[in-house]
């Protein structure tokens, strides 16, 4: 056994190092010559959307251009080590860059690096020292990445990867065209090349709206032709690969558009002629490894903790998707260990956050794109850019980028059409959908994600709130018993009432449980109050002030009489309990005293179908004990009915 | 029809005035002989109570004692007609009394009223113009409490009454635990006779502790002993009061202690000699109304909202366990309203906010009161001593009062017995019980409520996705099907797999649902995968990877062969529905793709037991399309496994 246990540790050290190092399970067995050719030119092609991508979501993030091709470079190798989904393209995404840039802009606002304060004269716009504004921002967005890292790594080791389960897939969507407005709105001043400050917090997207509306007069008119001139192509290209989809062989590489206009920009001299504002310097090569400035951490942990959330929600369900078509799996703690190892460690090389972007995603899978290869080759293509022609990417104007990013936003905008799809399913996932999306446009994403994800739990306690309830009937000659109201073959057992409500019972519900089950049995507060012989009257008054039995109101007396007789014939309650999976010791002790309360005017309760969990969660909750033994409780309806229709009726009470 | 009509809308005319002014239902038919006696003794002895508690109350809500004094007044008079609990005894009540303080402390701390600053000089304490100081506190507290009335009359209008039912009893006990823990500290300063300030806010208690202690040497020996002396000699009747109640006709009022220490301080001018502090001027008579201040409002939303959500729970808590024991009914509606209107139209009376106190009503339960009348004469104590007599108690210390809180308090700290109860029942409710406590500790009253509210609202999903999994068996010779490891007369049906998991299947919990099946079911992605001819190895560590087939890990070839034969043998799945009481789109997703899944290696997937609430759910989410068709559906395991056997297994697939 000794030799075996060995043999066991070892192979569990082995399966441990395999888990965490998914490369070693596929590498040795990659199949070149079925995978290679799509790798590489699924790799090719997805490097070309890095690029612009990488450059435009820079600006996103509040840092120089070059920071974004850093990060589409680093964190894309690691990942290819690391990660366990085989079509994700990792690097950079709006959402989290835009999430980084509004941090980044509150701890280093244009305010800190006026060289001369020119508060009064409001027409000369004050000068600001780009240079150290630039270096701080990059700072923080490098310190805040690593944060997020530690934070992703950190629930990847504890196996928080199931927390991805609360971003329900209505909460993510809300969430992500949320997102796309933010981002949209960020972009207009750069389409339209007016100078606005940046916001953040709250509101920050009607601020920078009104900002921009209010600048509209300087707009740049040769910007806004460019910017327009690149959404109409992109926009049409995308149109075509989409159309065409299944007759070329690949889809056309729209991101040409950036190579034309910095050619035109170059020879028309944008910048000099026109004051289009261009990307300016990119220093070509790599800077050296540096350990990020932890002294800004403190103000960072919240949102490093909402920025790492996000991209892992983001790469996750992104992953599912992709694991499902091609059938795969991919694990929740070990992306987060990928995603973690990618941000932390990319940080030490000037990285920003990154995580997986749907549109490249969907580039790198439909080009043939087989495995982590492809990722791998991708970020190649931008290290060859990095090291060699950086620099001709200069005069390529922000409006261009700007339109890029647009473009890219009609898929999240295309998720707007779940509004009125949610509305024939599902109101309440609508909800979710609606809750997410509005938080987040008006709060900002971090608390918005906050908001929806604690409106997503409070719709699970609203469902388990509002169950329905029925009086169940025999179906003859089965063991079948249905809803009365909704079969007319089932038939009420005479003297028998079985409820049934399809809910759990616990304190939030357990009120409910009994309301309904005394209105259900007609047999209220009214008739326990008769046996104490007050007089009628006054207790229908209190009745009504009950607001329970607001039936029996304008009944006349007549109709009263009867009601109390089909009341006192009832001699035997059972409770259906097959749809209750938990109860705790307020929905027991509710349970017990209605059992008592009936007992006290000789109306016995039973308890089927109660399951074998439940039964232990009663003998826990002592809820056995007294009058309440475990007789009462039956495998099944059936048995119960059996048993009650056994049992020799006791003679009606003596009222009357 | 037109008269039968005008007369239901007369009668609901009626019936709405009945509901709000409930004196109008018990009032006319009040038997004098029966009840009048009762509570005549009863009021006598809540009034009685009622008295030293108002002064010692106003003292923690930090407003001069008079103040309290009126509180024990108008507002109960108020209760006798909108009321619907006939022995709760609404009054001052520690713990609002409390939140109250702290809010009025905070906008009103002493350091704005110094008549002299006195900072370098710290050994003389600066004066303080305690007059203005009171006055802008009281002005604080009646219109906070007049913010706590519109709030609850607003809840009551709006039928909120039953966000009570999200107070839990175990949080209920938990935080009143907590509150009595704070109100146990704050009058530590009176018992020791210390000067130190007060604090509030997060982690009030410790700073209050910590100053008391920095502070004991200055103790005043002569309070001190007097104080412990009352605690002795109330904590005496209170247990003997006990041991005896059934001996007693009525129970001892140590409340007398005042009375005796009121002449001690007087006979030996306690204050003038030994520094004790007394309670100082009690003006005589009432005070004119007056409109509260509503400028203070806008500061003070918060904190009313938490005041009158917490003065509702203790007020409706208390009022459902005695119509519980007395068989009558209490409306959380009507409730609201009532004290909605005693706080609200008391504040223009100068009153601060009112609940039920829970000593106080347990005496007025146990001395006989029957009816609302006994509050009402209670209330004509409190009145005869503020316009008569209120001047004699002025010179009762300030230590005899603490002392009665204390005293009062210990019914409150039995509650920590609940902790080793809820070990035994329900671990579950033990957090809740101590996440209550501790949050309500450290973090403050109103900050610790929101904490607990949100953790059990937590502890309901917690539930929702632990649920227990299991494989049913056939029961022979019934229609039963039971957990194969639980009963051992239970047989698997050949070739079918029964699978049950106690839970309702939505975006939190359907990865754990279709996780579990494909443990249970032993049909993983392994087979898929298999069925694709891929190298067996690598589909091996994959699963690895995953983490889901782990058990297979060790497995020698021949075992593993065994397992792929078993697995191919498996031509049915039934999933057993009874237990899903809702789903949502994420969750209707889920089955549909396992169904898919399954049924591309001709594995058929059946749903039995799917209630009609259900069924129109899965039918709203489009469920039913493409290969998923309503056949599927059966009304019962035994239906569903009677077709499987019925249709003719298909040929095994074609692997090995």
């Amino acid at each position: 056994p000794t030799g075996h246990h060995q043999q066991c540790s070892s192979e569990k050290i082995k399966s441990a190092a395999l888990s965490f190092l998914p490369i070693l399970t596929w590498l040795p067995s990659y199949p070149i010559k079925e995978y290679l050719f799509g790798d590489i030119v699924s790799g090719l092609s997805t490097g070309v959307m890095q690029l612009p991508q990488g450059l435009a979501y820079a600006m996103l993030a509040a840092v120089p251009p070059v920071y974004g091709l850093y990060a589409s470079f680093y964190p894309v190798v690691l990942y290819t080590f690391f990660g366990t989904s085989k079509h994700v393209s990792i690097g950079t995404f709006a959402v989290i860059s835009l999430m980084i840039g509004g941090v980044v802009v509150r701890e280093a606002p244009d305010s800190m690096f006026m060289l001369q304060a020119n508060g009064t004269n409001s027409s000369v716009p004050s000068l600001i020292d780009t240079e150290a504004r630039d270096a701080r921002r990059v700072h923080l967005a490098v310190a805040l990445t690593s944060l997020v890292g530690i934070n992703q790594l950190l629930l990847g080791l504890l196996r928080f990867g199931f927390v991805a389960i609360y971003l329900t897939e209505p909460l993510v969507r809300g969430f992500t065209t949320a997102a796309s407005v933010h981002v949209f709105v960020s972009q207009l001043k750069y389409l339209f090349c007016v100078k606005t400050r940046r916001f953040s917090g709250p509101l920050s997207v009607v601020y920078s709206l009104i900002a921009v509306l209010k600048d509209i007069t300087s707009t740049n008119i040769t910007a806004l032709i460019l910017g327009l001139t690149c959404i109409v192509f992109l926009y049409g290209v995308k149109d075509v690969n989409e159309r065409f989809k299944a007759k070329l062989p690949l889809p056309i590489p729209g991101e040409i558009i950036v190579i034309v206009s910095t050619g035109v920009s170059y020879g028309m001299s944008l910048f000099e002629n026109y004051q289009v504002d261009i990307v300016g310097t990119i220093p070509s090569g790599l800077l050296l490894p540096a350990a990020p400035d932890f002294s800004v951490l403190p103000n960072l942990v919240t949102d490093s903790i909402a920025i790492a959330i996000v991209g892992f929600s983001m790469d996750i369900s992104l992953a599912k998707i992709f694991a499902l078509k091609y059938g795969y799996s991919v694990d929740g703690n070990q992306e987060l260990i990928a995603l973690g190892l990618c941000n932390f460690i990319g940080s030490f090389f000037h990285t920003f956050a990154v995580t997986c972007s749907m549109s490249r995603s969907l580039v790198q899978e439909s080009t043939g794109g087989k495995t982590q290869i492809a990722g791998f080759l991708a970020s190649l293509v931008v290290l060859l850019v990095v090291v060699a022609i950086g620099f001709i990417f200069q005069p390529l104007p922000q409006t261009v980028l700007a339109a890029i990013i647009m473009v890219n936003l009609v898929g999240m905008f295309k998720q707007m059409r779940d509004i009125p799809l949610l509305w024939k399913t599902s109101k309440l996932e609508l909800a979710i959908w609606l809750v997410a999306f509005v938080s987040s446009v008006l709060l900002g994403l971090d608390y918005g994600l906050l908001v929806s994800i604690g409106f997503a739990i409070v719709t699970v306690i609203y469902r388990t709130q509002s169950p329905k309830s029925m009086i169940l009937g025999h179906i003859p000659n089965t063991g079948m018993y249905c809803d009365v109201d909704e079969y007319q073959e089932s038939i009420e057992c005479t003297g028998i009432k079985i409820f049934h409500l399809n809910a759990s019972i616990y304190f939030a519900n357990s009120d409910l449980y009994i309301n309904t089950l005394k209105q259900k049995v007609r047999y209220d507060v009214l008739y326990l109050t008769l046996k104490k012989h007050t007089v009628v009257r006054l207790v229908l008054l209190d009745v009504q002030g009950n607001g329970q039995v607001t039936e029996s109101q304008t009944e006349s007396d007549s109709e009263e009489t009867h009601f109390l007789r089909t009341l006192c014939a009832v001699h035997s309650i059972i409770l259906d309990f097959t749809p209750v999976n938990f109860i705790d010791s307020v929905g027991a002790k509710a349970i017990k005293s209605v059992i008592k309360e009936y007992a006290a005017v000789d109306v016995h309760v039973f308890i089927a179908g109660c399951s074998r969990t439940l039964l232990d969660e009663l003998r826990t909750l002592l809820f056995f004990s007294g009058p309440v033994t475990p007789d009462i409780v039956f495998p099944t309806v059936h048995d119960a009915v059996l048993h009650c229709q056994h049992r020799r009726p006791r003679p009606s009470s003596t009222v009357v």
